[in-house]
This record gives structure tokens, C-alpha cells and sequence, in this order.
């Protein structure tokens, strides 16, 4: 309905579109309501199934629009730009997007929008859902999640949920204005950005993407609400609720901050004697724009980093493994899985020291219990697993390999531009079909956390009991 | 002594430097063990401190044949060279092999003599020594070492090489036969392939290295003996004893042999079609030398596979990361973890979908306790973790990700040559001084299991009990 509003404002004639695809939506949702009353006790395996399918769901009823009006008359690329929106990836396979801004602004702002939904999706999925469902390591927020600790599941998820979007919108409304104030972007603009950047989903409205506005401002504006997408939400509400001091104490934020200064640091070491920038003030605003960017997987482009020096694409491609902390809008692996493996690793190196000793890992001031520690390194594992599957297909169908590396990183982590063929000034338009739906599939499989999709894939799934 | 005889034969008067080296490392190495004497009660400390120092010294003993025959002038370089064969690793500055073993019989003989001694010296170390320090998962091995079963350390080492020495050695007399009976290769040729094949090294005497012999014979029966020497010496040893069936009972032997044949179908199939070969019988041969030479880490080139399809050097990097059997010559992460770690993966899924029920992860019908799947967990994670440093060091200096890629991917993995500068046609010589030495740092960790030499960086290594 909202793109609808935008329509009717500037005439444009799209209105119908909208309605449609909320009826088609609204019809097929009622009638699996209305299929699924009922069901009781819900086991495990139901949960990450409702998951995996609501989300595909999702993802194919938002593609609606983008097929009826015309924009992109073709149902792949339409599913690839609305899951890539859902799953606030942000991998695009529009050419023209400011032509298409010029005659369709309802769809345009559409597009901004899944990404919002999507990005508040993850975060009450990561903070509420995967808890439970016990995911990679995500148990450790089971007792920090904002809402009432009763043990009655709904009602705590849809507290939880309502929280969460309360501060989601306060803290979007403050970017809207403060972009606003910058004088450079009007409302629409502001919106959409605005939109995602919260969701840490990367898609612009200008083919330049920020770049575009030529203004450090708004880009400094932009770095900082990155960064803020990118802290787990927890706690945004903990702040919210008159507990700023948590931020510090928490060993994610902690972790995630210093991993953007330095590496920030060190591109702006290598960028600056490189000469690729004018004046120092651009080089590391530049820097500082692409790390945030890529690091919280945003995805947004300020400046061409493939002509940077090739140790920035080192670093530049281990941010985008690495993503952002758990429990916010941003995907990878997660800072603080990463944190947890680094302390394994030193912990491993220590036993084999003094083999009778005993070494726990902490985290957050708790000690990490073994299993939810072999969870973490589980996850990790399947991670690997999937990118060097999605390189093998990807070079398989006859890409070469910075673009195979650089296109499964971009989708699995949820980033949107990668290396290569799919670097920041290029997009996904001259995939085939098949690889098309591949990584799609990539960006579900690296935003349900690996496990709740692939989980699936394992023949014990669907045995009966 | 050796390469003083084959100077004799072929009269080429180096027979003074290799005498002078001797002296050298006679005395350097008695001295060492006068100061050493009386030291009582060796901590695990002392065992990794003695392995990577005793390495390190070895490999630069090697190399003063190299400096005094003014064969390497460079010290650095051959100290490289030294290091790269005593780690079985067989990445290579030299740049006019066939020119220098017209002048220099000895010295190439030398060089090829080094890898098989360094080859020999792994496997007792993997299979005497690592189990006792507990590294990586080896300690599956301690009831499997050959040599007997008594509490006292000594003689346990001593009798396990003797054994493992008699079995290397038999295998290499072996293919020297078969090389030669053949008729391609003289006995000089035979001898230093066998030497190079049986340590998975993969110094040829040739800089077109096997292919430049262009017998499809002489392929064939490489590709056999590097298949022998990627797979764990244990398994050998019983099979002289006379239990062959242990082969096929042993979990790591079979995933190492679907392996190479998945990996060869795959490559066959892609390179058929690409008429890269000009009939078939080349393509399929072509496809598993390479397979057979990656995968177990010799690095023997036959075909510039930099010229195949990009999906095939998917397939051959993730083969480089893999290696062979753990208790083999070959490097990379071994057959064993990685089929470990799969398994891991595997259970970690299933535990989500009946998170009360317990899961057992079995290797060779014994099941693996939790405390040795998180060292070996903590190994991959170092290992990649490493990979990660080699790859940022590399780009900092000014290669390509391609190249940073493959040069740390090939030395870390002990493999030899990698892809994009340093790839199958090309050498290390470029390279500069600083990153020589790094490299060659990135081949003693690789070689010594990751954390043998890592473990000597931990401030608590250094610290007074």
C-alpha cells in the first residue's frame, strides 16, 4: 500500500499494480492461513521449514510488481531483485536505474522497501527465532533478546518483534532527517536510503549509487548509519531503554568496532601513497565509506574500489566473510562467530601447551559451553562448504574465478556487489537463468544462517517419525 | 655424501663443496648436541621448540651446496630452494634447471636427494611424533604407528622410523625399476623422480618438468607412485606385513581414493568438450597426472593447466587446500581432517533437528571423543587463518589476488607450484627478497602441522614455569 501512496503523489499510473499484487499476495496468504489452521506442536524441523518457505514466499510475492508493471518483465530477474531486496543483499540486476526512477517512483521505492521489511525480518528472526531453534552460537542471545522472559513462545516473539520495530523506525527516521538536512537528496531519496541502509541492503537510487550525490556529508551520514545497522539490536533496544553503557561492554561490539578501524586504517595506509584519491580528506572518507560499507554488507558504492590496489581487495574480501554482528540487519559469518574461533583457535594452541589443563572461552563474561562452541565451528564449516560449492558452479557454468569467489561472497553473505565481472560498477543482468536462480538460492541459504535451509537438504528432514 | 659420488661419476668437480658442507654441518650439529647434553625432561614445549628450529637449521644446511657451488649465488634463494625440498614442498627460484644439471650432476641430485630425505623425516614425524604432542587430530594414529607398543618414548621413534626407512625406501627402489624399464629415463632421471615422487615434492630435473619426457608411460607410472605417496605409511606398512585389506578398511584411504576419482571424472568431463586435448586417451591421462600431482601435493606439471577451463581450477585449488593422508608425505589440511570435518558438519545438522539426541562421529570404527574433534576443528581454523595472513602479506606486497592466492596456497600447502604468476609454468624467481623468506616461513608452518611452529609465536611458550 505504501508504494501506492508514492504512485498516487507522482501520478504515474502504477497504483493498480500495487493493488493486484497485495490481492494476489493477501489471497494466497489467506488460503495458507485457512490450509494451515490447526497444526499443533510445532517440532523443529516445522520451524525451519516455515522459515525457509515463508521467506521464498516472501521473496516471490514481492518480485509481483516489479513483473506487472513491466520493469523487469522477466520472472528470474524479477525473483532475483526481489529476494536479493528480502534478503537485504542487495545484488541488482537493474541497468538504468534512474530512468526507471524517473517514470516508475512507486517501484523504485518498492524496491526500497522489501529491503526495510527484510532487514526487521532478520533481526526478530535472529533475535527471537533462532535462539530457540538453536542456529550457530545465536542461543547466546536467548536470555538478551528485548520483551518479557515468560516460556510461552508466541507471545514473547510478537513482544519481542514490536520492540524491535519501534526502535528500527526511530532510528530511520532520525537518518531521514538527518539526510534531509544535508539539502542534497529530497524525500524520496532520503526514504530509500534511509530504507537501505537500516536493512544493511545496499540498493540506491541512483545508478552511481551514493557516490552519485557527490556530497561528503551525505556520505558521512551514511557511514554512520551503517555502522549502526550493522550492532546487534539488542542493543539499540538496551539503549533505548537507558542502558548506553552496554554497547562498550558487550565483547561483539567491542570486536566489531576495532575490526573497522583497522582495517580502515590500513586502506587508508596503502590508498593514500597510491595516489588513486586527490586529497587526503577523500581518501579516507573513501576508505573508512567502503569498509563500513562492506563490513556491515551493505554494499553501497562511493568509488570504484577494483582499481584500488589489489591488498585492499584482501582485506575488502574478508570483511565481507566476516559481516556484521549478530542479531542486526547485516549478513557473513558474523563478528561474533568469528570472535568465538579466534578464541577456540588461541585456547586449541594453549592446551596443547599444558594438555591438562583446562581452558574455557568466554564471551561476554560467561564461559561457552563445548557444544555451543562445536555449534559455532559447525556453522563456520558449512559455510565453507557452501562458498566452495557455489565456486564450483559458478565457474562451472564458465565464470572465471574472482568472479565465481567474488559472486558467491556477495549473495551467501548477503553483501550485493562482489569482485570481478560483479564488481561495484557492474551487476548480475548478464548472468543466464541458471545462475540467476543459483544465487538467489545462495542469498536464502546465507540469510536463514546456512543451517535453516540446508537443513532441508537432509534426507533425516522429511523421514517420517 | 651421495651427491660427492655422483659428482665423482660425472667428473664435474664439485665433489669439494659437498665435502665442505658435510664438514660444516658435522660440526655445527655435534656442537649443538655437546651444549645440549644432560638436558633431562622434555615438555611438550621443548618438543615443538626442538622440531621447528631443528627444520629451520636443516634447511639452511642444505642449502650450502647451493651458495658454495655458486649454482644459487643468493643465500636467500638458497636457503628457498633448501627449505622448499626438505619441506616436500618443490617450489623453485631456479630458472634454467637443465642448463645448471649439465654442469652440475651433483647438485641436482642433491636438490631431488633433499626432498626425499625431508619426505622420510615427515612421515616419523607425523607418525612417531605428533601423536605424542597431541597435534591436530594425529593422536588417532598413536595405537596405529607401526613399531612396538612400549610405554618408553626412544626406542618407540627409533624403531618406527627403522620401519617406516625400509618400506620408503623399497617403494623408491621400486619405481626406479619401473622408470627405467620404460627406457625414457637413464638411471640419473629414474633415481631423482623416484626420490621427488616418493616425498609428493616434485623437483623434476627437467623445467618442463614430467611432461618434458612426453612418455605417456613414464606419466603413468608417476601418477602411481604419488597416489602410494599420498597415502598414510601406516597403511604401507601393514601391507608389507601382510594385511593389504587395510587399505580398503581404512575410512581416509577410500574418501582419498573417491576423492581423486570425483575430482578426475569432473576435470575429464570439462576438458574433453574444451579440445584443450587433442584426443582423449591424452585428456584423460593429462586430467589425472594433474589430479594425482595437486592433490597429493607433488606439484609435478604435465599440462599448463593455468590454459584449462577456470571450473577445473576450482577444482584443483580446493584439492591444494585438501592434500593427502595425514601419515603421508603430501601436505594441506589432510584427507583425515577434512573427512573428520565433514562428519562434524553432518552431526552438527542432525543435533538441530533432535537437539536432545546425542551423536557420534566414527572414524575407523572407533568413535571420535569431542576434545579431539575441537583440536582438529582448531586446526582447519589456524590453517585458514594463516591462509588469510599469507594472502594479506602477498597483496601488500604488490601481487594480484590470484597470485597471492596460489603462492600461499602453494607453499603454506606444501604443494609447490600455484596459480596466476606463480603458476605451472612459471617459478618463484620474481619474487623479492622479503617475500621469499615469508614464503618460506608459510612452508616449515604448513609442513610442521600448523601449530608446531605457531605455537612457538604464543607469548605463554616463552614464559618460566
Amino acid at each position: 500500500m505504501l508504494p501506492m501512496i508514492v504512485d498516487f503523489i507522482y501520478k504515474e499510473g502504477d497504483w493498480s499494480i500495487f493493488l493486484i499484487s497485495a490481492l494476489i499476495t493477501a489471497v494466497t496468504g489467506g488460503g495458507l492461513m485457512l490450509l494451515g489452521r490447526g497444526a499443533k506442536g510445532l517440532r523443529h524441523r516445522e520451524g525451519f521449514a516455515i522459515v525457509s518457505f515463508g521467506w521464498t514466499l516472501i521473496g516471490i510475492a514481492g518480485a509481483l510488481p516489479f513483473v506487472l508493471s513491466g520493469v523487469i518483465p522477466s520472472f528470474t530477474d524479477a525473483v532475483f531483485e526481489s529476494i536479493s531486496g528480502f534478503t537485504t543483499t542487495g545484488s541488482t540486476i537493474m541497468t538504468n536505474i534512474e530512468g526507471v526512477c524517473e517514470a516508475h517512483h512507486g517501484i523504485i521505492f518498492w524496491r526500497a522497501l522489501i529491503q526495510w521489511l527484510g532487514g526487521m525480518g532478520i533481526v526478530v528472526f535472529a533475535l527471537a527465532i533462532l535462539p530457540l531453534l538453536g542456529v550457530g552460537g545465536m542461543q547466546l542471545f536467548r536470555a538478551e533478546s528485548p520483551g518479557p522472559n515468560t516460556e510461552k513462545l508466541t507471545p514473547r516473539i510478537k513482544e519481542t518483534a514490536r520492540l524491535l520495530w519501534v526502535v528500527y523506525l526511530l532510528i530511520t527516521i532520525a537518518e531521514v532527517i538527518m539526510l534531509m538536512a544535508v539539502g542534497r537528496m529530497g524525500l524520496f531519496d532520503s526514504l530509500c536510503h534511509s530504507f537501505t541502509t537500516m536493512a544493511t541492503g545496499g540498493f540506491s537510487t541512483l545508478d552511481s549509487s551514493v557516490g552519485g550525490f557527490g556530497s561528503a556529508a551525505v556520505e558521512w551520514i551514511i557511514i554512520l548509519f551503517m555502522f549502526i545497522a550493522g550492532v546487534n539490536f539488542s542493543l539499540h533496544y538496551l539503549a533505548v531503554s537507558g542502558k548506553p553503557q552496554r554497547y562498550w561492554q558487550d565483547d561483539e561490539f567491542r570486536f566489531y568496532f576495532k575490526m573497522l578501524v583497522i582495517s580502515s586504517a590500513m586502506i587508508i595506509a596503502v590508498l593514500i601513497p597510491s595516489g588513486f584519491f586527490s586529497n587526503i580528506s577523500d581518501a579516507v572518507r573513501g576508505s573508512i565509506f567502503q569498509v563500513v560499507s562492506i563490513c556491515t554488507t551493505t554494499g553501497y558504492g562511493s568509488s570504484d574500489y577494483m582499481l584500488w590496489p589489489p591488498f585492499t581487495h584482501a582485506i575488502l574480501l574478508f570483511l565481507m566473510g566476516i559481516g556484521g554482528c549478530a542479531g542486526s540487519t547485516g549478513g557473513g559469518i558474523k563478528m561474533m562467530r568469528v570472535l568465538l574461533i579466534l578464541k577456540h583457535g588461541h585456547a586449541e594452541m594453549k592446551k596443547l601447551l599444558h594438555p591438562r589443563a583446562v581452558y574455557s572461552i568466554w564471551f561476554n563474561k560467561r564461559s561457552i559451553p563445548q557444544s555451543l562452541m562445536t555449534n559455532v565451528l559447525g556453522f563456520f564449516l558449512l559455510f565453507m562448504l557452501v562458498f566452495v560449492a557455489g565456486i564450483l558452479v559458478l565457474t562451472l557454468t564458465g565464470n572465471d574465478i574472482v568472479t565465481a569467489v567474488g559472486a558467491t561472497a556477495a549473495t551467501l553473505g548477503n553483501i550485493g556487489p562482489g569482485l570481478g565481472m560483479v564488481g561495484p560498477t557492474c551487476n548480475f543482468a548478464f548472468m543466464s537463468g541458471g545462475e540467476k536462480w543459483f544465487l538467489t538460492f545462495l542469498m536464502l541459504v546465507g540469510r536463514l544462517e546456512i543451517y535453516t535451509f540446508l537443513i532441508l537438504l537432509l534426507p533425516a528432514t522429511w523421514r517420517r517419525m
